[in-house]
């Protein structure tokens, strides 16, 4: 199962991806319990227990960790990127906890525990929801303490508001419920999962570089290596979602056809989706061409991101 | 019906509040109709409708119209004030929406008309919600592109954040609805609504000081001034709820008494709560007796909260 990208440059050697991402997945989830720390003592003690139950539910951080890979391809130090890092998986949580509700895609599980509003009631998932989307925005905010200049914060603040909200990732939301049991065509669906996906996959990529100092010339090939990995991203989601339940996983998937989805199997045939991942990847890298071994942990990421099987 | 506050100085003659807060009202929602323009060419068409649905349903503006009052008061140009009072209404407007929903206060009329899940449906209800509390920190982070300094707009970022997120009105939701039914003293009322609405309106009166070029003593006494006026607002919400079902309005009042929900006439009595709006008038007012005439919309404004019936 899963898919093998073998486009792109050689790689250095002795880079273990995997040494990797456990790392940079360990940088962020600190930070993330700073930003969010326990607070058994307070009235709304249940509330932050909610937010930290999705928040810490074992993600695979992979916007933050895009973010900081992205800062460094560029020469950034990392610590410049962190804060963006923790908003990007606040913002992610978030979306999840609201996808979810019994009023929108209606699931009980993901990432085999059950979701927050199963745990928490609708009432205080929605909630948590709400706290982690502006929370998001206060943690990033307070990056420009560190020392950055504030201009850049607030340029990085608009952006990736205007990728989560209504031009971007909400709109993706709308367009997909708006539109189940519409025909699609293939123009429709990378437009739907360029806001749905894309937009915070591009906004990782695009406010990680911007905090790593990047020029308008990196930030525009960063910004195709971005746009390409947000869709080889969904590509492979839809795969998954088929394949995962033809090898019997052990939780809810086909959820797409079932809820008469547009996917791209459903539209491409699973051989072909394949191929568009990996031609996908395939750019991605290539955005990466002028870019030196520091760029090394954004391919290897494009790569993973469609050999993934979870 | 209404409160009768006659505390505080006397104030300018030929001051007209009811001509003065239509003014700012219309201010208010051009520049909100600039920020949220209709797009109905988009496929995300009917989640632009749903925010505007709420977003122009009436409100009174109140937050929007403190900011700009705010900024005035410390000598501020209101254009400098307009992007935070923007963002301020959606943020108010997203928490009104996602409020009524079944799953939280399941109300279906809000400000004589259907609520908006009863017209576009619960997903994009809270969809709806989402996009507008996201893009209102987009408006907030654009500010600075008219001469602000960068730093400046950004503490406002945080401050408004902070107040709405998980230590400010969404903590102050989740009590509310953690507590329902339980007995609750008055510190734990005051508690509730320092978060619940008061956290907003000393962002909003703050963020305008601000923006408005407040100095620290300034800012000091507008938030002894918002921490008061916030209050009040509360507690004459608490009584409108009771004296309006006994007027037969004709809108779904009577609700907290229903729910359990303590409230200041439940607690107090309805005559003590009102002594209790007025003597918090009075303090509103104290806290501007530094403040020249050009706080006297500020003054006004603390005195109409009481007074309102609506």
């Amino acid at each position: 199962m899963g898919l093998r990208a073998s486009a792109g440059p050689p790689l250095q050697s002795g880079f273990a991806l995997s040494d990797y991402l456990q790392e940079r997945c360990r940088l962020i989830e600190a930070a993330l319990a700073d930003a969010l720390p326990e607070r058994p003592e307070t009235s709304a003690a249940r509330l932050f227990e909610a937010m930290r139950y999705s928040l810490f539910a074992g993600g695979k951080r992979i916007r933050p960790i895009l973010a900081l890979a992205s800062c460094e391809a560029v020469g950034g130090r990392i610590e410049d990127a962190i804060g963006l890092g923790c908003a990007l998986e606040m913002i992610h949580t978030y979306s999840m906890i609201h996808d979810d509700l019994p009023c929108m895609d209606d699931d009980d599980l993901r990432r085999g525990k059950p979701t927050n509003h199963k745990i928490y009631g609708e009432a205080i998932a929605t909630l948590a929801g709400d706290a982690l989307l502006t929370d998001a925005f206060k943690v990033l905010a307070r990056l420009a303490q560190g020392g950055l200049p504030p201009s850049l914060v607030l340029e990085v603040v608009a952006e990736l508001a205007e990728a989560a909200g209504s031009a971007g990732m909400v709109a993706g939301q709308a367009i997909d419920i708006l539109g189940e049991g519409e025909p699609a065509d293939r123009v429709k669906l990378e437009y739907l999962h360029s806001k749905k996906t894309g937009a915070l996959f591009l906004a990782a990529v695009r406010g990680g570089a911007r905090l790593g100092g990047a020029n308008q010339s990196q930030l525009e090939k960063l910004s195709a290596y971005g746009r390409a990995l947000g869709l080889a991203f969904q590509v492979t989601d839809d795969i998954l979602d088929v394949e995962a339940s033809t090898e019997q996983l052990g939780k809810r998937t086909h959820k797409d056809e079932a809820r008469g989805k547009a996917t791209y199997p459903a539209l491409l045939g699973l051989e072909q989706s394949r191929e568009f991942a990996r031609s996908l990847v395939a750019r991605a890298h290539e955005a990466l061409t002028s870019f030196d071994e520091r760029a090394d942990a954004l391919r290897r990421i494009a790569s993973f991101v469609v050999e993934r099987n979870q």
